[in-house]
């Protein structure tokens, strides 16, 4: 029914926006010109064309059928003081599905049409009260799950991200306007801006804009979680770590069985990251084909995770030497864990620390539950100077296109400068930069562009 | 952490009161004398204390650890002029998960306390803005998958319910002052109601509750849905049967696999009503002891309906006598459906009319469609004669005792009558049975009877 539905802003739309399912109550939310003449159409009680904005009003909802469906209390908002900046009506019913469903076929007879996924948040951006980095951010406020991708989609909902957004913009087009000085006077021969100084801002900025794109791969973790994979020799005490790391929060864990029958992966809050921890199969040299598949799956997990923990059996006498640690870590951190300390401890500090210089190496007892929160602390601390640093975290993978294609651009501009191509020539790269950058925030935009964004919100957003 | 609640009155309580999960928006309902002040603890914005009532405020949460949490409508409902009776903010937030619990923790750290399950609800009982039976009704409403059980919960809630129940107690408190006019000039000897009077009253008031109490089973139907059991000899086509009932409204089907291996429920909405179809295993002596229990089951569904459809292959020429059908059908209605009847028609309805004079006799082929139409026609016809003569349909097991409980002590009051048992003993039933009605609409109730209802509501209603 909805991919027959077209984007019209002249319609007056409604939807459920509240979770789907039974609830003590639910809210339908009616925006558009007509909302306030619609919705009188279905309610009995004050006459809301004449009610002042922003007053709430108990009354009743007239059902498909003519008779009396619910008890209601609806509120108005008018343009341009609502979500949408249109008439808004929000109808708050009791929660049961026959209500909810009757409700929203008394608002289609009535003349509404069911809202497209997201429309009430693209009204609000073509009403101007959001840009379209903060619209898209309210679906991943929505879906935000852990305080740090709440808090990241939070800020760029607010606008924050948007004004560091239109900041690097602004680099660009004072870049630009120097070029195009330089463009007027071409025929004199001037150089008002020193081919060496636009080459040096030119270097800076796509400098600047890679590394914005570059955190797409932590936002990315903040908002869908941080993956961190537990690898290590067979029966090193790998799951029993996993258990112990996720007990404590056990309320909040939830059980995903990879699609690879070998990692199984649970998601536990950690300080304020949502954390995959992965749980791989033991490491070790064999000759049989299907154990040999499961190494190499964790070793894809570990090449995947932005920190590896690598469980060793401090009572094994294990050494780096004789450790299974043959993989990169590539971007990854390192946390090496000399587990079953309880049990004895040989584990040779130094000759860790020589071999892994850079890894972070910690005692405990999986078992007891021992250096288990410094294990949980050392996380915390990893995942907190990832972003500490950062000017900006792209946590959206079209921003992240657009900051790589717009770097990618002052790159060219870049050699081209160096190359000594005509600065009209060269102009045309940064004009394309800046062109990126504008599609962020929806500066530039196109009907297309905006419904692949809208299309994955939920539908009464 | 519910059960170490205790209902207290004085305090503010908060609930999410829309779905649970993830939804555009969730609604956060705070009630109490102090829900102003608390409300405002965790608000930015303008200040909810002196806002008049019925109005509706954007402003800012602040979330437990201090920082703004999501941007919200709060919507201020001043005593007595809300659900409560009490102060009430319902605040509209961002519906994620993390938002929702946020809230409801800062709320907690503001000084409220989660509500009880039906707290509101309960709360809006003891203000008297609604009677017992009205408030048991919004968790009916709530549950509500059907027009006939929407309608029947609906009118409950709406208070005709109540109106009615009211006046059977009025009869009996009439009944009562008659029997106290005796016991006062009883010194004299004086007759002021004739016994033969009372005792007509008392019969027909007795048999007026029963009628009642007996609806029970009709409501029950409603609201839970309405078993009808799908019988007859293996191969008569009883699975295409139920598909072909059931395929029309696919939409909005549910599987529900019974806890009996050999009884498949498909629940849909025929007409108002809400119908649990169970399809059962095909009767026929045997001597396989699983296959007798399976037979076994598909009695039990049989005894258990309201209705009984008894499926004949129309081809085969079965013979009523020839027919399994041996057993009884009880309260329940029958249908004899005469299927397969686009291979052959050598039905013979007079004979079956003869053999079963009260059943609805229908011709139907499911593989092809026909004749389902007038089927489902023929159960809506039915079950909507069950309500039509009612005066009263008791959909609650609590009313449903409580007038069978009222409608035995006028019993015992008619045989005191007849046994010209003292007036003034006689008396002490008739007592008894207006306290079984007023428990009804709770002019008479305890801690426990409520604890005992509200218990079974949900969170934030």
């Amino acid at each position: 029914m909805q991919n027959a539905l077209i984007y019209n802003p002249d319609d007056t739309i409604c939807a459920i926006s509240t979770a789907p399912g039974v609830g003590g109550i639910a809210v339908a939310r009616v925006s558009g010109r007509e909302a306030l003449v619609k919705v009188s159409a279905i309610w009995k009680g004050k006459d809301l064309a004449v009610v002042p904005t922003h007053t709430a009003h108990l009354g009743k909802i007239i059902g498909p059928d003519g008779e009396i469906l619910d008890e209601a209390v609806a509120t108005v908002f008018r343009n341009p003081a609502s979500f949408t900046g249109e008439d808004v009506v929000e109808i708050s019913v009791h929660g049961s599905r026959w209500i909810q469903a009757q409700l929203i076929q008394a608002l289609i007879s009535a003349g509404c049409r069911l809202a497209l996924p997201g429309e009430f948040t693209r009204r609000a951006f073509a009403a101007g009260r959001l840009d379209l980095a903060q619209a898209e951010a309210v679906a991943d406020v929505i879906a935000s799950t852990s305080k740090a991708s709440h808090r990241l989609a939070m800020s760029q909902m607010r606008g924050n991200y948007s004004k560091k957004i239109d900041a690097m913009r602004a680099e660009l087009v004072q870049l630009a306007s120097l070029l195009e000085l330089e463009l007027d006077f071409s025929e004199e021969e001037v150089e008002f801006a020193s081919r060496s100084r636009l080459l040096e801002l030119s270097d800076g900025l796509s400098e600047h804009l890679a590394r914005a794109a570059a955190s797409f791969k932590a936002g990315q973790a903040i908002k869908a979680g941080v993956p961190v994979a537990i690898i290590g020799n067979t029966n090193a005490g790998k799951s029993s770590l996993l258990n112990a790391l996720v007990a404590d929060d056990r309320a909040i864990v939830s059980d995903i069985h990879g699609t690879t029958r070998d990692v199984v992966e649970d998601t536990v809050e950690i300080g304020e990251y949502l954390v995959r921890f992965q749980d791989t199969a033991g490491l070790r040299d064999t000759d049989d084909p299907v154990e040999r598949m499961g190494i190499e799956r964790s070793r894809n997990a570990a090449d995947a995770a932005r920190i590896i923990i690598y469980v060793v059996d401090a009572s094994a006498g294990v050494t780096p030497s004789s450790a299974a640690l043959d993989f990169s870590c590539g971007d990854s951190s390192l946390i090496i864990v000399a587990n079953k300390c309880d049990l004895a401890n040989d584990f040779d500090d130094a000759a860790w620390h020589e071999a892994y210089p850079h890894a972070e190496i910690l005692h405990c007892s999986a078992l007891h539950g021992s250096g288990i929160e410094d294990l949980r602390e050392t996380i915390t601390r990893i995942l907190a100077a990832d972003t500490a640093t950062a000017d900006i975290i792209v946590a959206n993978a079209r921003h992240a296109e657009a900051l790589g294609l717009a770097a990618d651009s002052l790159r060219a501009l870049s050699s081209s400068l160096r190359e000594g191509i005509p600065t009209d020539l060269a102009a045309q790269d940064l004009r394309q930069a800046i062109h990126h950058l504008s599609s962020i925030t929806g500066t530039i935009t196109t009907p297309e562009i905006l419904q692949n964004i809208f299309m994955n919100f939920c539908i009464g957003k």
